[in-house]
C-alpha cells in the first residue's frame, strides 16, 4: 500500500465529463488499495474569466484581492470532484489552501509555501478517505488568502508530496511524458522512463513546459519522486523524474529543447570599463523584463559588444530602453533581432564526456547553420540560431546523438 | 460619526457595473465620516449556475461539498467590490466567512450562527478602512465552511451589525422601503417610514418579501434597527423596523400581506380521536412539505373535518399522502382545491382594538368575497379566499383602514 499524491490540470478537470474521469481514475487507485490525495487546478478557462472581471474593475488590481478573486476557480473544483468520487461510492473531502492548511508568505500572486499541517489530512487519510486538495493557493500566517502564482498547482502537490511523505507524485497533463524532444517537431523522438531532476529543469526551463520549474525543484529539495503521466492515456507510466542519477539511462544526452520565443539585442562599441554590464542590464531589470542568455565578448580597442536575448514578446520595449541607454553610454549603435530560436542540449552525462559541445557544432556545420551565440552551464548547451533553421537543427542534433526510438 | 452594516443582494451586484455602483455608494458614507461594513451576496445567476455544476455530478450532491462549492459566489464579489473600492481611492478589505470569522454550528446548507469574532474587522475600521464580508457562509469549530441557506446574506449584516453593536443595519433591495401593501395590487400602497419586528416578521413570513425572516428574528433579539431601502434609488430613507413600539405611526393596521402561492387540503370525516391532527400531519412533515394554515372544525357526531394549506407546489404530493392517510384512518373522503389565496391584515394595534375582525369581515362580505378559511394571532387576522378575489379583497380592505397616501 503505498500513499500517492496526483495532480489534475485545468484542461483534465475542465468540463464535469472530465472531473467524472478524474473520479474514476483516482478511485482506481484507491480500490487497488493505495492512499490518495489528489491536488486540482481551477477548470481551464475559469481563471482567465475571472481575471477579466477582475481588468473590467481596474487594470491594476489589488493582489490581494486578486488572491481572494482567483482562489475560487480551485475551490468549485474541489467541490465538485469530492461530489464526483461521493457518486461513485468513493469517500472522500475537499480542502481549501487556507483549510489544509498550507502556509505561505504574504507575496500575494507569487507567495511561496513555507509550511503545511498536513494534520487533517492524516485524519482523512486513516479514515479511509481520498483527499482533494486546491492547488495554487495557501494562506498567510494572518489568514489572508494568497496563491502562488499561475500554474502553481504542480508546486502544491509536490509540497503536499513532502508533508506528507508520499511514495510519489503524479502530475497529470496532457503529455504522456518527457520526449527527447518535441515530437511535433522531431517525430522519432522518444518518450523518456526517467530523467533526472537537474535535467527535468534544464528541460523545463528551455521551454520543455511540461512541469512548473518551481515544482520541479520543491521536489529536487525535498526527494519527492516526481512522475508524468498523460491524463487521457490511461494505461502509460509516464516518465519519473529521479533524483538519483544511478539508473538513469547512460546517454550522454537527455534530451534537446529549444525556446521559439527569443529575440536577440546588441549593443556595440559600449566603451569597456567595469560595470557596463550592470549599466546595460540594470534598467532592463527595473522594467520587468526577464533576459535569458547574455554574451559579451573580449574588448576590442576600448570599446566592447555585449548581446543578450529577451522573451520575443518585450522586445520593442527592451529595444526603446537600449537605445536609450546607448546614448548615455556613448555606445556607437543597437542592433536587433526577433526571429532567433534557442536549440538545447541536455544531459547529465555531458559533465563527464568531452567533445559533446563540438559534436555539436560539427552537426549544425555540416547543415550550413550559422550560430549567432553560445552559452554553457554544466549540464546544457545552448545555442542561438535564425528560426529558420530550428526543425532542421532539433532534428539534425536528435540524429547525430542517436535520441531516436531504436529501429526494429 | 456612525458605524453602519450595509447589506446588497445578488440583484444589486449583478454585473461589474453594479458593483462599481454600489462602490461609490459606500464611499459617498465613507467620506461623510461613517464607518462602513458592507455585506454582499453572489452576483445573481452566479449560485443557480454552480447548483447546476453540481447537479450534473449528483442528485443529491454531498452538503459539506455544496457548501464548499456555492461559498465561492460571494467569494468573487467581495474581492470586485473592494477592486472597485480602491479603483475610486477607498481603501478596503475583503473577508470570507471563515476568515471574519462568523462562527456557525455545522448544519450545512442551513447553518446557524454561534458567534462573530470582529477582531480583525473592528483593526480595520480604525484604520480607516471600509470592510467587505461575504454573505450567507460561516466556518464550524472544525474549520469546515458551512452556509447559513439561501438568501442568508441578510442574517449575516444583521449578526455583523450586533457583533458590533452598529448604530444601523441596511438592508438594500429591489423596493425603496416596505409598504401597506403591494403596489401592483393596489397602486395607492403607501411606503411605511417604519414598522415593528412583530409586524415585519408576519409581513414577511406572509408574502411580502422584502426581507429573510431570519434576520428580522436575530436584528429583534439583539436590538438591531434595521432599515430597508433600495439599491438603485439614491434619495430614499427607506423603512426603518424598529424594535420599539412607541414612535410607530398608531394606525390600527400597518399592512396587508398576501400569498397566492396556497393550496387547501380538506379531510372530511375522520374519526374525532386524540392524535388525529398528528396521525394527518405527521406524514406530510416526514414528506418534507411545510404546512401553513390549520383549521379544524369542532366534531360532527363522532367525526371531523380537517383542513390546512401547503405550497401551491406541493399540492399533488400532499394530496397523494393525504389519500393514502385517509384510506388508514377510515376517512369520509379527500377534497382540495390549489387556486386559493391567502390575505393577511398586520399591525401591533390590533391587540389593543376590538372589531378590526369584525371589519375585515365585513369589509369583504360587502364585496361579495366568501371567506374559506380563518386563522388569527395577537397581530394579524389571515383569510383564504378564492384565488379570483386576491385584487378586489387587498383593494377593500387597504382603502377600508384607510391604509393609502393621504389625499391632497
Amino acid at each position: 500500500m503505498a500513499l500517492i499524491v496526483q495532480k489534475y490540470g485545468g484542461t483534465s478537470v475542465g468540463t464535469v465529463e472530465r472531473i467524472q474521469n478524474v473520479a474514476r481514475r483516482v478511485k482506481l487507485r484507491r480500490d487497488a488499495g493505495d492512499d490518495v490525495v489528489v491536488v486540482v487546478s481551477a477548470m481551464s478557462g475559469e481563471t482567465n474569466r475571472l481575471i477579466g472581471l477582475a481588468h473590467e474593475i481596474s487594470e491594476h488590481p489589488d493582489l490581494r484581492e486578486m488572491d481572494v478573486l482567483v482562489t475560487t476557480g480551485e475551490q468549485v473544483t474541489i467541490a465538485l470532484l469530492s461530489m464526483a468520487l461521493h457518486a461513485i461510492g468513493c469517500d472522500a473531502r475537499s480542502y481549501t489552501g487556507a483549510q489544509v492548511r498550507i502556509l505561505t508568505d504574504s507575496a500575494h500572486g507569487k507567495a511561496r509555501i513555507n509550511d503545511i499541517d498536513a494534520l487533517r489530512v492524516r485524519a482523512d487519510l486513516k479514515a479511509g478517505r481520498v483527499v482533494v486538495v486546491a492547488g495554487f493557493q495557501g494562506v498567510d500566517e494572518d489568514g489572508n488568502i494568497t496563491t502562488l502564482g499561475r500554474g502553481g498547482s504542480d508546486t502544491t502537490a509536490v509540497a503536499m508530496a513532502a508533508a506528507l511523505k508520499a511514495d510519489e507524485c503524479q502530475i497529470f497533463t496532457d503529455v504522456d511524458g518527457v520526449y527527447t524532444t518535441d515530437p511535433r517537431v522531431e517525430p522519432r523522438a522518444r518518450k523518456l522512463d526517467r530523467i533526472t531532476f537537474e535535467e527535468m529543469l534544464e528541460m523545463a526551463s528551455l521551454g520543455s513546459k511540461v512541469l512548473q520549474i518551481r515544482s520541479v525543484e520543491f521536489a529536487g529539495k525535498y526527494n519527492v519522486p516526481l512522475r508524468v503521466l498523460s491524463s487521457f492515456d490511461e494505461g502509460g507510466e509516464g516518465t519519473l523524474i529521479t533524483f538519483e542519477e544511478e539508473g538513469v539511462e547512460a546517454a550522454k544526452i537527455s534530451g534537446i529543447a529549444f525556446n521559439r520565443d527569443e529575440a536577440k539585442l546588441t549593443i556595440r562599441g559600449v566603451p569597456d570599463q567595469p560595470g557596463v554590464a550592470y549599466k546595460i542590464l540594470g534598467p532592463i531589470g527595473e522594467a520587468n523584463i526577464e533576459v535569458d542568455m547574455i554574451v559579451q565578448n573580449i574588448a576590442n580597442d576600448d570599446t566592447t559588444d555585449f548581446t543578450f536575448t529577451v522573451n520575443r514578446g518585450e522586445y520593442d520595449k527592451a529595444m526603446k530602453i537600449l537605445q536609450e541607454t546607448a546614448e548615455e553610454l556613448g555606445a556607437r549603435e543597437v542592433i536587433g533581432d526577433d526571429k532567433i530560436v534557442k536549440i538545447s542540449l541536455v544531459g547529465v552525462g555531458m559533465r563527464s564526456h568531452a567533445g559533446i559541445a563540438s559534436r555539436m557544432f560539427e552537426t549544425l556545420s555540416k547543415e550550413g547553420i550559422n550560430i549567432q551565440m553560445i552559452s554553457t552551464s554544466e549540464i546544457k548547451i545552448s545555442v542561438v540560431v535564425d528560426e529558420k533553421y530550428l526543425e532542421l537543427g532539433v532534428r539534425a542534433l536528435h540524429d547525430a546523438f542517436d535520441l531516436g526510438e531504436a529501429e526494429e
